[in-house]
């Protein structure tokens, strides 16, 4: 028990204050595995994420906090995108030697602020020695049975929905990799980029409500994000360029240069981890313009024909190629 | 729904012929999560692996098949180390473009066999790019609520047992990368290395039965899992290295130098995914000495004493020091 992976596990353990299982975790951390049992009534979500050095995250410009921040917001975002609330999760992390000491404890404080941040406690998970630091986070959530809204609900004549502005996290990005100390934290948009906040508390209300019909998070861009959800729904869409909320001027876009971008930052912009989402006509007079503070803007409406169209400000229509992150593309 | 990333998870979703859900698993791939409720009276085994490129396996020497069987059984073997029963399994995958034809193909069929052969639906994951192959799998099992075996049971007096033979993956690890033609396929080593059997009957058997007090799976080795196994049930061990069963003489060793190694692979070599388990002395009477063909072999006892040592062929005693797979310590 005194190898070096085993004080590692110790480590971990110990920053995230994972020793006792509590609520439906009923064995945690320190066997071979977690043992889960959800609570009558309720189904359990399962999602992974990667985040990997070079891919998602750059060790030179990311704060570790962030990066054990973030790991954990974007596999909690996929349990806000059912509908449903966070409960634990495994952390495999592959890291260099040189990184087990102060790096690994900023990115355990990160981690630790975010799990409870969004309630969600670690459970177990598995660690190894790696030149580069590798990630992967598997969230586990919980959703009354039934009532997870999945991507496949959408009908012809849906209204379309998102939360916040969208392109916020890809701008301030670009500002974190300028590196205008100025820029490099405080602006909204760069602690978008590096804390991102997932919607749960829109996803549990809209699943308590019964009002969407389909839902997914934005992680990759709207442009990329909608033709699945449409895709998993058998529909179409067509959204209005013009109503899509993006980058607010009056907080962070200081050129006439950055502010030409924002359309295509607001159809194309990863990481926001808003929620896209959509309702019945006949509801739409139930959803509020904002929740808790958070603008829901309705974007456009499901068509029974199945491209993704955008009207442009001159009233064209064209075609929405997807143009957000795809790690394959590049 | 035709980017890269899109058309890489439809053709795992082909691969796997996991598009329709079943069972306990009530939303597989295609949405932002999976859907899982186990049966009434069960809970959920969770746990998760690293399988990485370098670290667990070699680009050239590893057939792909044998990577995707392999990275889905060491999984596997968690739950089997718990007395559960597997279900399904979330992959996550990076790999380069060059490796998403041919290369992924033959990973699907050997995933797939696994799959199969365990009883594991797939049900879900995250792609992504990347110049190195990564695999990360997380296994969802059943246990009946209660069952599940844990690490923290043993107590002094217990017998200490194992299944199968010792050192035999890492010996046909050992011959695979001596690169003899006639080593390579074929010999019981190497297929163990390359194609490992979690011991799923042997711990559903414990499980329901009630025999064991304590288990665990022998990834790293005895002389590093023996040790964990204590630590979670503070208390020490006492094996006979003579009573080990290491590799058949008569099955691969072709040299008085790899005989003369037996010793110290049965201590020391990984990847064997048999299991480690404890007995209490009045229900040692109940143990078969083989299970559906499975040697099973009394080769100590827990102590009160925390030490964990080794009585040598000479009657001495030693402190067994962890020598197996730590990727800490190369």
């Amino acid at each position: 028990m005194n190898s070096p992976e085993d004080r590692l596990l110790r480590t971990i353990a110990k920053a995230t204050k994972a020793a006792k299982p509590k609520g439906s975790l009923h064995l945690g951390l320190g066997d071979d595995a977690a043992l889960w049992a959800p609570r009558a009534g309720f189904e359990t979500i399962l999602t992974c994420d990667w985040f990997l050095e070079g891919s998602h995250f750059l060790r030179g410009a990311h704060p570790p906090d962030s990066v054990g921040w973030k790991c954990l917001a974007r596999a909690v975002s996929d349990v806000a995108a059912m509908g449903g609330e966070p409960k634990c999760f495994l952390l495999s992390l592959a890291l260099p030697l040189s990184h087990a000491g102060r790096w690994l404890d900023r990115f355990l404080g990160g981690l630790r602020r975010a799990a409870q941040r969004f309630g969600c406690q670690l459970a177990g998970g598995d660690t190894t020695r790696r030149h580069q630091i590798l990630i992967n986070i598997m969230v586990v959530g919980e959703v009354r049975a039934g009532k997870a809204i999945l991507r496949s609900g959408a009908e012809a004549g849906d209204l379309i929905f998102v939360s916040g502005r969208l392109g916020e996290a890809e701008f301030g990005l670009r500002s974190l990799l300028r590196g205008r100390t100025a820029n490099r934290r405080g602006s909204p948009s760069v602690e978008k980029h590096l804390y991102p906040e997932p919607r749960l508390a829109l996803g549990h209300w809209l699943a308590k409500m019964g009002i969407a019909t389909a839902m997914t998070d934005l992680s990759d861009g709207l442009s990329s994000d909608l033709p699945r959800l449409c895709a998993a729904s058998r529909v179409g869409a067509l959204i209005d360029a013009g109503k899509i909320p993006s980058v607010d001027p009056a907080k962070g876009l200081h050129s006439r240069a950055s502010a030409a971008d924002r359309p295509a930052l607001a159809l194309n912009g990863g990481d926001d981890y808003e929620l896209l989402f959509t309702v019945r006509p006949r509801k739409a007079r139930q959803m509020p313009s904002r929740l808790q503070g958070l603008p829901l803007t309705c974007i456009g409406k499901i068509t029974r024909k199945k491209a993704i169209q955008v009207v442009l400000a001159n009233g064209q229509k064209k075609n929405l190629l997807p143009g957000g992150w795809d790690p394959f593309r590049r």
